[in-house]
């Protein structure tokens, strides 16, 4: 088979389909080892390797192209009454400094993205989506509705800043200010002598920024800057990290997360509002299904490292199906290695032994109380 | 730069995020050389080089995998309303056995998606699409409308057989009545002792038929079947063929329709129906775009073969931007390099001379009255 033999990648050549963000030929001039497509746009999988990236994220500072984190701006009079359709979570007591994550759900209340939503003001937002065109569903209720605002897709290219040195590097362009920022707050700084929306987020569980740059120009001047000013905090080019992220449990849409998942599966009911429904077109659909038969979990697979996960693995109890596996590392720091699984009721009680099958045979596992290294 | 180093091509690893369809393997096997990612799946890119892929597709038959022609199935008694929500082409007329393409948009009247919509009956429709995740707008409708439909996409793999000798082969599997099958029209025919929808239809102006396959059971002895039967006709593996429909002119989303586009500047105004809405949201708005400033136009590239695209190319007038090539190829049988471009109202008038800035530098170009081989 050809699929062997090419080891688990393919060729993807650069088109016009492939999108790229300003910052690509930086980004891939550092010694970008792939790509995958996300939101229609090409994204690094990473530079030095994978354990030579996960400790390297966890020790100093990269930044990180993620121009694929594509922003749907909703702005007018009935912005926030279309956010709110979208989504179960109460945005009522939003603040303009604020960034919320949101799942966004159907009417079935199954899951259609899950986005950082970024308020600039009462009546313009931000929608930071995942791996979907979200902006169809916007477009479909806005026109529905004839509601008061527009619906687009603006020129920014989310920029990561991310490691325990985050704040240092960040400090050097923007001073000391930016280390009073808190968690999920954004701020106006200036950028090639232009006011640009910074906030502490980001794809890692190590924390730092995220810069929301605008248009193109002056992209590479600033990736030159902060190369520069982190030289000796031994900043890099990175990339979201698979072990990082998938050891801490942070989860990607369709991957982890897939449209026929509601947010309660996904283990995001703490965000669904329960008592009165804010606005959401799901919320209805959704208050039936609180009590979900299958739920995310941390899964420990035994023995040594794993092959590259090219399709869901199949979870049993050795007889029959209790769930998937969708996403799996090596888990360096712990010594062991991870999985995001989707098990079912009758097996997901932390301690519970199942099989994992991986594309190389199975293995034994265990249910886990809760993710690596995040709390 | 890494990016000349890679030859315009990058590494693709497979993922769980990367789809493939139960003829992947089989297809890949058959010595695909790249994949493009398109609705979240893997679609293969060549076989045997641009060239004798071209000649073998224009004299022979090739089965391709078009797994990643996803279907939104939309049914229930207000699926033709739904359906005719997200299009200006008036399906009043449409008969079940029927498929139309349907240029899909938004409430200003820019481009979502231009599927081809299958009609299976009254009230069931497979809207067949390019690449964007359009079932988000029928649900955002279907939401806020509380219609009585349901939208979902069905497990389900379209399988094109494409050539001349594409009747030859089908005839071989489904008997002589798929010869009498018109242009845009389906039957139903029996694979695996299941019956699924054959329609004369595809992605290439050879003529052929799409196989909606159902699930993957079977899907790789069908393609052995195929194969097997075709041996005499010199059948083989294929995909879309860049240069077969590049000098066509037939059109890709995303690449030469994008979505700041209406179906008049992609020249598909005779798709959209003038006197009176057929139930579109973005029927208004298009009345008042009838006349566009741009268009897509046939541009004749002089010179030797084309460096491989991988950016829009600006059309100029030697002085001013008056458009862009969005694809380009060697059209071999005409003996010259054929673009697809969106030209400007001030040159688009056949014979207007203008240059194309191809990654390679500036070349003479000819505004062409039609593209090449088709009519």
């Amino acid at each position: 088979m050809l699929q062997s033999s090419f080891n688990g990648t393919a060729k993807l050549p650069l088109t016009v389909r492939m999108r790229r963000s300003p910052f690509w030929e930086r980004s891939n001039a550092a010694g970008a080892q792939g790509y995958i497509v996300y939101n229609h746009m090409l994204i690094a999988t990473g530079f030095a390797g994978p354990e030579e990236d996960y400790r390297h994220l966890k020790s100093a500072v990269q930044v990180w192209d993620v121009g694929v984190e594509r922003q749907i701006e909703i702005s007018g009079p009935d912005a926030a009454k279309l956010v709110q359709m979208s989504t179960p979570r109460d945005l009522a007591r939003m603040k303009d400094d604020q960034c919320y994550y949101i799942p966004t759900v159907d009417r079935d209340g199954f899951m259609t993205n899950d986005p950082v939503l970024v308020r600039l003001e009462e009546d313009r937002y931000w929608v930071s989506i995942s791996d979907s065109d979200l902006i169809l569903f916007y477009k479909g209720v806005a026109a529905t509705l004839n509601l008061n605002v527009e619906v687009f897709e603006p020129d920014v290219y989310p920029l990561a800043i991310q490691g325990p040195k985050a704040d240092d590097l960040a400090a050097k362009l923007w001073g000391d200010q930016v280390r009073e920022l808190r968690f999920f707050r954004q701020m106006s700084v200036h950028v090639n002598g232009k006011p640009m929306i910074l906030a502490r987020s980001g794809y890692s569980v190590q924390g730092g920024f995220e810069l929301y740059f605008e248009g193109r120009d002056g992209a590479e001047k600033l990736w030159d800057e902060l190369m520069e000013a982190g030289r000796d905090l031994d900043v890099r080019a990175g990339t979201p990290c698979q072990a990082e992220r998938v050891e801490a449990g942070m989860l990607s849409y369709l991957s982890d997360i897939t449209p026929d998942m509601t947010p309660f599966e996904a283990g995001l009911g703490s965000m669904c509002a329960t008592d009165q429904n804010p606005g959401c077109l799901g919320w209805s659909a959704l208050r039936k299904k609180q009590s979900p038969s299958r739920q995310i979990r941390a899964v420990e697979i035994s023995g040594g490292p794993l092959p590259p996960q090219k399709d869901f693995w199949l979870v049993s109890d050795g007889d029959r199906s209790v769930g998937r596996i969708s996403s799996s590392c090596r888990a360096y720091d712990f010594d062991c290695n991870a999985g995001i699984g989707l098990i079912d009721a009758s097996h997901w009680t932390p301690g519970t032994k199942v099989q994992v099958h991986t594309s190389d045979g199975p293995r034994a596992a265990t249910i886990k109380e809760k993710f690596w290294g995040r709390f």
